[in-house]
C-alpha cells in the first residue's frame, strides 16, 4: 500500500462535507483537536450546513459545486475563507497545497475526476465514494501506485477487511468474505419486492446512510460495487472474493488466511470508526464510539446471498469480470436506475433490469482511458433514460 | 515480544509428542517436511507410539520419563535415536544443541522446569503448557526476556489473541476478551453439577483433548488458568481481561482496540491451527485442516459466565490478581482436585471447593524464586491430599 505516515496535525479536506460520512467525519476531527487541521471542505448545494461547518473548523477553502449556492454562502459570510465554485473548485479542495489528505465522500461517479486530481497531487486518499474505484479501479489504482499515495478504504467492509490484513503477509491472504446486512427485504419473497416503495427502502435495519447508498443496499447492487472495490483495494481476484448475508451488521468483514484461520473485525454500526481509521492508519486513536457488549448481543447469523432475489449483486461480480468499462457501465446504470426509484419513476425491480439491459446493450472496451470511462457512463445514463421513456 | 525468524527448517523438539497436542504437532510436521526437522521427543510412557514417531520422524534424541518404560523402548528399537529416561532425559531434550523451537505440551506444574531450561538454553518456545505461565508467569517472562527467546502461544484463545494483535501496536490494546465454550455443563442447574460424574465431564461439546484440560473446561478453571496466562502472554492487567461464553467455540478469542474496533479470529474446533500458527508466527502456511463454511454455521451466541455455578473462574482472576504464589497454589490445587475426580474420589463441586480451601489456607510469598514456587506447588497439593483424606 506503499503508505508513509505523514506528520501530525494531519491537513485534511473534505469533498462531500455537508453529506453523511462528511459530517462524520467531521465529528472524528473535533474528538482530536490535536489530530487534524481541516484546510478545505466541499459540498454541493448546502450552504447552510457549509457555513456552521466554516464558523467551527475555519478551513482555507470552502466550496459548492452549485453556483447559486455558491451565492448564497457569500452572501451570509464574511469570514477569512476563501470560496469557490464549480468543477474549479472541486479541483482546487482536492489539489490544495495545505492537505496531506483528501477524504473524497462525494456520491457517485462525480467523485472519479476530484479523486484522480487529489492523487496526481500526491495526496493520500480516505475514499468514502465507492463508485470512483468501481468504475475507474485500474486507472486510479495505477495512479495512485505512481504518485505513492495510500488509498484507504472508509467503507465498513473495506475497513474491516484492511484491519484483518494488518501485518499480514499478502501471499498469505486466501478469501476475502464480504459481509452483507441483506437489506430491509431479506425475508421477502420475490413477488412483493415489485411493489416496494421508496420509503420503505430507505429503512435500513441497521445503519443510517445517505439514500442512494440505503437503495442500493436494499437492492444488494451495493454489495456488487463493494466486490469491485475490493478487487482494486486489496488486489484479490474476484474468485475468492465471498459475500456472506450477516444481518447483525456486527461482524463487518472478514479474511480468510491461507492456514484456514480467519480474522474478522467487528464493531458497532458508526461510521465514524471506519472513518477515523482511515485517518489514523497504520495506528489507533482511543475514540468513545460506544463499546460492544458481547453479554447482550444478539445472536450472529450468517447466510448465503440470494441472487434470485437480487440479481445486482451477481452482476457486479459479472461485470467486474468483464473488466475494461463494464464495471462503470454497472455503476452508471445502477445510478441512473436508483434516481429513476427515488423520484418514484421506475419500480424497485426494474433498478436491477436496467442495469441486466445496460451490461447486455454495451460493448466493452478493454483498458479504457479517462475519456472512454466518461463516454461509458454517459451512454449507460442515456441508455437507462431512453429504456425508461420507452418503458422498460 | 522479540521475535527474530529462525532459518528454516525449524529444528524442532517436542516435550510431551504421545499427548493429544504433541501427535497433532507432529501431523503438522508431516504435513510441511521442507519447514521442520524433529530434532527431539519426549514423552512419560507411552513407549509404543514414541517407537512408532522414531520410525517416522528419526529425531537425535528420546526420551521417556518414566524409567521401566525407556527400558521397554530401548528393547524393542534397534535405530540411531539415542535413548533418555527420567527428568536428566527431559532436560537434555529441552536444551539439545540441534533444536531452535521447543513445543512443551506436557502436563501440568511438570513442564515448569523443562521450559525453563530451554528458555534458558536459547529456544524458542511453542507453549502449550500453560500451567507453566501460571504458576511462573514472572519468572518464566522475564527469563524469556533475558535470553531473547519468544514464547508463543498454542493454546487455541491465545493464538487467537496474538493473531488479531498482529500488526497492532501495543498502546492500542483495550481489552481482551476471551471466549469460553461454557463446558459440557453449561445450561445444567447448579443442584445437579453434585452428581456429575467422570464419564459426563469428559464429553466435550467442541473439542477433543486431553482428559486434565477436559475436566478444567467443565469446571472453568480451564478459563481462569487462561486469564492468567493472557495476562503473561500479552502484558494486559487483569482489569482489561474478560471472559465471554460462546458456546459454539467459533470466534477463538478477540482483542478490543482504543478506538473501539474489536478483532476476532475465527476456526474449526482444530489444534493443528494454533499448533501450526505458533511454529509458523509471524508468518502463515498454507494448510488443509478445514474451512470455515459460514452459509451453514450454527448462530455464534455469546453470554456472561456463571461464576456461581462455576467459581473457579473468579477464583483465578483472584489468584491472578494477588500475584506471587497465589497463582502457583490456584493451578497446584486444581490439578491435585482434578486428579482426585478422575479417580473418583472426590465429586466434581469438590474440585472448586478445595481451591477455595488452599487459596484461603495459603499464605503468599511475593515474587517468588523457583524454589519458592515448587514449595508452594507442593504444599497446594498435600493441602488438597490432606483435606479430601480428611472429608471435604
Amino acid at each position: 500500500m506503499g503508505f508513509k505516515e505523514k506528520a501530525m496535525p494531519k491537513r485534511l479536506a473534505i469533498l462531500g462535507s455537508t453529506g453523511s460520512i462528511g459530517t462524520q467525519a467531521l465529528e472524528v476531527a473535533a474528538v482530536h483537536p490535536d489530530k487534524f487541521r481541516v484546510v478545505a471542505l466541499a459540498a454541493h448545494h448546502n450552504d447552510s450546513l457549509l457555513a456552521e461547518q466554516l464558523e467551527r473548523f475555519r478551513p482555507s477553502l470552502a466550496v459548492l459545486a452549485d453556483g447559486a449556492a455558491a451565492d448564497r454562502l457569500r452572501s451570509r459570510y464574511d469570514g477569512p475563507t476563501r470560496i469557490m465554485t464549480g468543477e474549479e473548485g472541486l479541483n482546487a479542495a482536492a489539489t490544495l497545497a495545505e492537505a496531506d489528505t483528501v477524504l473524497t465522500s462525494l456520491v457517485g461517479f462525480a467523485g472519479l475526476r476530484p479523486t484522480l486530481a487529489a492523487i496526481e497531487a500526491g495526496k493520500d486518499i480516505a475514499l468514502a465514494n465507492k463508485e470512483t474505484l468501481v468504475a475507474a479501479g485500474e486507472l486510479v489504482t495505477t495512479a495512485a501506485k505512481k504518485h505513492g499515495v495510500a488509498i484507504l478504504p472508509v467503507d465498513s467492509e473495506h475497513s474491516a477487511i484492511l484491519q484483518c490484513l494488518q501485518g499480514e503477509g499478502a501471499e498469505n491472504v486466501g478469501r476475502i468474505i464480504l459481509t452483507a446486512s441483506g437489506g430491509p427485504f431479506r425475508t421477502r419473497p420475490r413477488e412483493s419486492l415489485a411493489a416496494v416503495t421508496v420509503a420503505e427502502c430507505l429503512r435500513h435495519p441497521n445503519w443510517a446512510m445517505g439514500r442512494k447508498i440505503t437503495v442500493d443496499s436494499a437492492t444488494l447492487a451495493n454489495k456488487g460495487l463493494e466486490v469491485i472495490e475490493a478487487r482494486w483495494l486489496f488486489g484479490v481476484d474476484y474468485d475468492r472474493i465471498t459475500v456472506v448475508v450477516h444481518p447483525q451488521s456486527i461482524i463487518h468483514s472478514m479474511v480468510e488466511f491461507a492456514d484456514g484461520s480467519v480474522k474478522a473485525q467487528l464493531g458497532r454500526p458508526d461510521m465514524r470508526l471506519p472513518i477515523q481509521y482511515a485517518l489514523s492508519y497504520p495506528g489507533r486513536w482511543p475514540a468513545d464510539f460506544g463499546r460492544l457488549d458481547f453479554t447482550s448481543l444478539a445472536d450472529l447469523t450468517f447466510e448465503p446471498p440470494d441472487t434470485d432475489r437480487f440479481p445486482a449483486l451477481a452482476m457486479g461480480y459479472e461485470a467486474g469480470r468483464r473488466g475494461g468499462t463494464a464495471p462503470c457501465v454497472f455503476n452508471a446504470a445502477n445510478e441512473a436506475a436508483v434516481l429513476a426509484f427515488l423520484a418514484e419513476q421506475i419500480s424497485f425491480l426494474s433498478i436491477a433490469a436496467l442495469i441486466r439491459r445496460a451490461l447486455d446493450a454495451h460493448e466493452v472496451v478493454a483498458a479504457p482511458s479517462l475519456d472512454d470511462l466518461c463516454a461509458a457512463d454517459e451512454w449507460a445514463r442515456s441508455f437507462v433514460a431512453a429504456t425508461i421513456i420507452d418503458g422498460i
